[in-house]
């Protein structure tokens, strides 16, 4: 059995994500003294304190941020794109934090240089479109299908897991990141027929180790719709309320509510652009679904329906609730 | 001058607001050991420590909140509904802490009873509503109004001073009380013109002591439409935004914004009910305007229109940067 801290980490891209996952990792699994636990079925690890611990390497295009990773002792050795190769001969965990399309333009252009036996997840914020590339038109309900002509073209000796980290903040870049956004916070994984259970049960204590409150395992169409909702269509919100806003002295008379509900709006642009696009149907849906609600609303404040209103504020309230205990 | 710490204050309603502010007022003007200051104009007060100390009353329908309100030692004295002006007789500063109509109902049905001299004040979330019956159509930036007949029904000996503070949280009642709810927040006054100086002073001093950030002074036609945007609108599309979800488990695939923006949701539906019926032209016209942001935006991820959807989050980031500055 494999062991975290005996590993070497491989960070494609440095940046919010990729920064703050490097640090949670370098502070949870190299530096604390926690013992490696046993989830659920998976084997425990064999202890040998003679081995060799493990490193973290990171690439990025920004060479700013590999130095100043270096400098944190966040990162043990950086290299330039064109060195990439060179690492993944040398990494047993490579987490790409790209965004979406270029997540998958990586996984192809770079899938015969990874370590044979080493574990590769992603953080991409949609899944459908790297999924049905490189696993083929399956998702983990159905058997493999095969019915679009589309199947597997990844490697078998290299296990791609499916992942997105629930978490992040407004900044930017390397500079904004940090190793504490993952606590308290939740973590989406994908898990194929092709993925170990020894892998998924490594990569589930990492998870742990962020100090992530709970993994959810689903399949990635599952993924792309409940996310279409409970993160784009927010951001799309956020976003309408800041663009609505008749001038941006507003706050001056806000409550936290205005506050609360634009944080999101501080929006990394490209990125949410590709996100938004790559999941435009489940978004759209979504977006229709929020005007529906928004106009029974606004249909009882126009005919002053009070006692409508209130039964539907009064519902509104216990479905909140139900929802803060899980 | 009057000084606050001499002054008895009472609360008409102690609720999840009336209690907050009780609280604040016993910690920061009655324990606390700080000067009275001088803001502006503001006479000094004359100093006398001779002078005896004031007292918090309150009245309430709920019983159990005042028992509870004077064993937390926060409330001196405590008056059933019926006892209501024997309590105002003794009040130098009258905070109304009741819904919008209900706190225009006790103005008019309570005139007689304040005390000669005394301040009064309402936090109701509403103003044109009660600032019309009890002023006449007037407002700070224009002549007395009289084109609709109306005018001032209040009486001249006692200063009655439209207030809003923008705080609060999702709980309700006593019990849901929090003294500390003001810390960094805004704090609106719309001082009319038959206010006098002195006792804005005063009132500005309190507010200032409860912890508030930032005291805007404005009208109340001005309020009514910037609070129908950063507070009515708001928890109409949080209350959207939780009617719309396909269930109530949703915020397992939560990453913090969901729950950031549905937050307010856990709603108090009567009061809200009121509100968004109290401010119903402005409201409209701003959920109106907010649909109008989201078909933009939908528009453009419809029409798969990246150019289009990447200017409009850079514009919202650097629109919502700008609001964090004031």
């Amino acid at each position: 059995m494999k062991e975290l801290k005996t590993m070497n980490f491989a960070f494609v891209g440095l940046g919010l994500m990729g920064g703050s996952i490097a640090k949670a990792i370098k502070q949870n699994v190299f530096e604390s003294g926690t013992e490696v636990f046993k989830i659920g079925t998976c084997p425990a690890a064999t202890s040998d304190s003679e081995k060799t611990s493990g490193k973290i390497f990171a690439m990025d295009v920004n060479e700013e941020s590999l130095l100043k990773a270096l400098n944190d002792k966040i990162i043990d050795e950086r290299f330039s794109p064109l060195e990439t190769d060179e690492m993944l001969e040398k990494a047993d965990f490579v987490f790409i934090c790209l965004y979406p399309k270029a997540t998958l333009r990586f996984l192809l252009e770079h899938k015969e240089a990874f370590k044979p036996g080493s574990i590769v997840t992603d953080i991409s914020g949609v899944k459908t479109l790297i999924a049905e590339k490189i696993f083929g038109e399956e998702n983990s309900t159905s058997e493999k299908a095969t019915q679009n002509g589309q199947s597997s073209v990844w490697r078998d000796d290299v296990d791609f897991i499916l992942g997105h980290p629930m978490a992040g903040n407004e900044k930017e870049g390397y500079s904004g990141s940090d190793g504490k956004v993952f606590e308290g916070r939740n973590y989406i994984l994908m898990p194929q027929k092709s993925n170990r259970e020894e892998n998924l049960c490594l990569m589930r204590e990492l998870i742990t180790k962020l100090g992530i409150k709970r993994i959810i395992e689903t399949d990635y169409k599952t993924h792309d719709h409940k996310i279409a909702f409970t993160s784009q269509l927010c951001h799309v919100i956020a976003s309408s309320l800041v663009d609505s806003a008749e001038d941006d002295k507003i706050t001056a008379f806000g409550g936290g509510s205005y506050e609360d509900l634009t944080r999101i709006a501080l929006i990394n642009a490209p990125l949410w652009t590709e996100l938004f696009l790559s999941n435009r149907k489940e978004l759209l849906s979504m977006i229709s679904s929020f005007e529906g609600s928004l106009s029974k609303i606004k249909n009882a404040i126009e005919t002053e329906n009070a006692a409508e209103l209130n039964s539907i504020l009064k519902s509104v309230r216990e479905k909140r609730a139900e929802m803060g205990k899980i």
